[in-house]
């Protein structure tokens, strides 16, 4: 320790709220500096969010696409790790609360940055969430695994009726990459995998993918989001366009106020906000719950905190809000600590500046589109063979790498799912610790 | 189907209770015959029980030592698969009754097996039960993980003294091959791997095995019970033999009436009995809640129920009971299967022998016993490579196959386990589901 404090007094203290992209990326930029960064995570790993719609649909491992955030900093040893969730922000008294194994514990901070992320809105309408699958943490994933894998286990059993096609029909909401991937993967799970274990010809899912602009994709170039429109619908996707949820049930949902669709599953990836975080800073936050950050990163009127990834909100010169891409959070996280360490110095913060490679999003087995560079455009295999390679490259750990390379070309070449497992864990406590003892 | 029943009138029903070893091999002595099987479990997929204590330790998956059902028997019209729970068997009416996504369900049969293997017993100190851990079932296994990693985290920020001592205090009770590996892995997992992410020197874990009787490894011959013991302590690990748990509390545990450990973590590994299925039978039983069975794996006294593996007790020409173990399972189960088909078609049963080649257990890192044939003894790093190949060789998929060797060959290069994610999926519901609508 005292090496890294190079004979100075006490170094300033930094803490990062979420182990996330953002976070992540601001650690790295801190780590081995003369600073002690705390990284306090409610999760001990980061998660690969981009996948998790592969475990939730059986492809992957939840801890393929999670990694311990421990092992990344070892060796760091300005660096520590803090498991907990963040209670309270007292920016004037520079003090965080975390929850930490069911107690509440202070902790001081000279900077501050907050990159714990976003969270699904339903803009207002908080009924609808009882009775919707997320895909936004581990948990989401492992929990619409599970509902996915049940409702086939039931339908399989049913004679052919409505009480059998509401159980095989399957609504998402929203046509972002989350929407387009889920519903594809869905649709494969059930019609290409599933179904083939079974006699019966009319074990036949149908997926839904509920859009209420006319398009998808809504960032893409018209000729792109035609052509994830094409490729979803030629897997067998019904696409709906211009079209809003209503109202959703346990057993069914309303489209536009009339139509009627009986479903137990509805998958919403229709819209972000910042995470529940952000309202502890007590500043004003933007409609979607979003901190108004200045170029700096920086959040506005409070100069030691800093907000970077999908819980910030700025503009870049065009007076376009920067969008909730991975490369977006990492970037600013990167940025945050870089200004930090300039203030520390005396130095000027630097503004931030978007660097982009471009957007992809994947529909299904050869299936994809990719605007390299918001240059150039690709459809289809090639595009779905770089988001693959991306993907897989983005990935951290060796390990992950490996064993999803081998998952994603076992699937490939056997069109299976081997991931099937039904892990009633989030139904039922079946531990120890929580049996009767006359359960054995 | 046709093909299947060849003409006949309507064949045979065959209900397979359980989709463990015995089960299983049960099932597939059946497929392709002129029988129609059901196999019921309670989840969708089989566990490769051996290795629950690598996905304790965070060295392995859940997915790569569970595999679905029913890719198993994909391409065998004649099995059929249901997810639930029995509970009810009245073997006069030949029926059982299953609980399916929270609805009855009644099933005829004409030949019933029970193979529902095996549970903890605590020999009637149902109070032990609340406070400890164990490894039967795949939910087990996550619930520790969680656990022991969340000690971890918890005691890393804690000063050292009584407190701290007592979260990195590990009990493990029963000196047979479960509790043998699992003392060895936790001792690796937190004195090998997570100590060296710290700074502290004195964050070591104490690993006590504790075993009722003077020596370890009952079956096994005394130079191999010796040679385990030894290859045990040297690792680390604290046995303590000759000596009884007389109590367990949630933060600590009394041996033999009088000496007290502070422990928050007691992994239960001393005794199995029958799992509860076989009070449903109605038949009178052993005290192990065993079901006792001829030589022909029939129920005595209900001639066409079938018992095999952990469940049935059959004792060999020396009186002594067949051991729990897999491949006893497994051939007992292919054998009921045999004998239901001459059954069936007139011809006498056949009595079981059991055809053994050996017994192995495993320590840690290059540490294991092995008793090839009954006759060669191994130990040290050729009876670890030994039980390595052999658990390989085992598991149900060459993706799962490739996924472990990968992860063996990680672990061993690195002195890492990767898989190291608290999910709190057990102790909090934290899907869409249950979520309060003010969280996000």
């Amino acid at each position: 320790m005292d090496g890294v404090q190079k004979g100075r007094a006490k170094p300033p203290v930094v803490v990062i709220l979420g182990a996330g992209f953002g976070g992540l990326f601001a650690t790295r930029a801190l780590s081995g500096k003369s600073v002690d960064v705390l990284l306090v995570d409610r999760n001990n790993f980061h998660t690969f969010t981009p996948l998790l719609y592969q475990v939730a649909t059986s492809a992957l491992e939840p801890g393929e696409i999670a990694y311990p955030v421990r092992p990344i900093f070892r060796g760091h040893n300005n660096v520590r790790f803090l498991l907990g969730n963040v209670i309270s922000i007292d920016h004037a008294a520079k003090l965080i609360t975390v929850l930490v194994s069911g107690k509440a514990q202070q902790v001081e901070y000279d900077y501050l940055i907050i990159a714990t992320g976003s969270a699904p809105t339903y803009f207002g309408n908080h009924n609808f969430r009882p009775h919707s699958f997320e895909l936004r943490t581990l948990q989401d994933a492992i929990y619409l695994r599970n509902h996915v894998l049940s409702l086939f286990e039931e339908a399989v059993w049913l004679e052919e009726g409505a009480a059998r096609k509401a159980l095989l029909t399957i609504v998402v909401v929203g046509g972002g990459p989350t929407g387009l991937e889920t519903a594809g993967a869905v649709y494969e799970l059930y019609n290409h995998v599933l179904s083939q274990e079974y006699d019966h010809p009319n074990l036949q899912a149908r997926v839904i993918l509920v859009e209420q602009a006319d398009h998808l994709l809504r960032p893409y170039p018209p000729k792109l989001q035609q052509s994830a429109l094409k490729q979803v619908e030629s897997l067998g996707v019904e696409v709906m366009l211009g079209c809003k949820v209503t109202d959703v049930k346990k057993t069914h949902i309303e489209l536009n106020g009339n139509a009627r669709i009986e479903t137990h599953t509805l998958i919403w990836a229709a819209g972000m906000k910042g995470s529940s975080v952000s309202e502890l800073l007590g500043v004003a936050l933007t409609r979607a719950s979003l901190i108004p950050v200045e170029p700096t990163m920086q959040v506005s009127g409070v100069s030691n905190v800093y907000a970077v990834g999908d819980i910030a909100y700025l503009q870049d010169s065009e007076d376009r809000a920067y969008p909730m891409l991975i490369p977006v959070a990492q970037q600013q996280g990167t940025l945050a600590a870089r200004n930090i360490l300039s203030n520390i110095r005396g130095e000027a913060a630097i503004a931030f500046e978007y660097k982009s490679r471009g957007i992809m999003a994947t529909i299904g087995r050869s299936r994809a589109v990719a605007w390299i560079y918001h240059r150039f455009m690709l459809t289809g295999w090639l595009a779905w063979l770089a988001w693959l390679g991306l993907h897989l490259i983005m990935l951290l750990g060796f390990r992950n790498r490996l064993n999803v390379f081998v998952n994603w070309v076992w699937n490939y070449l056997t069109y299976d799912r081997s991931i099937r497992l039904i892990l009633p864990i989030n139904t039922k406590q079946t531990n120890a610790r929580n049996k009767s003892p006359d359960e054995g």
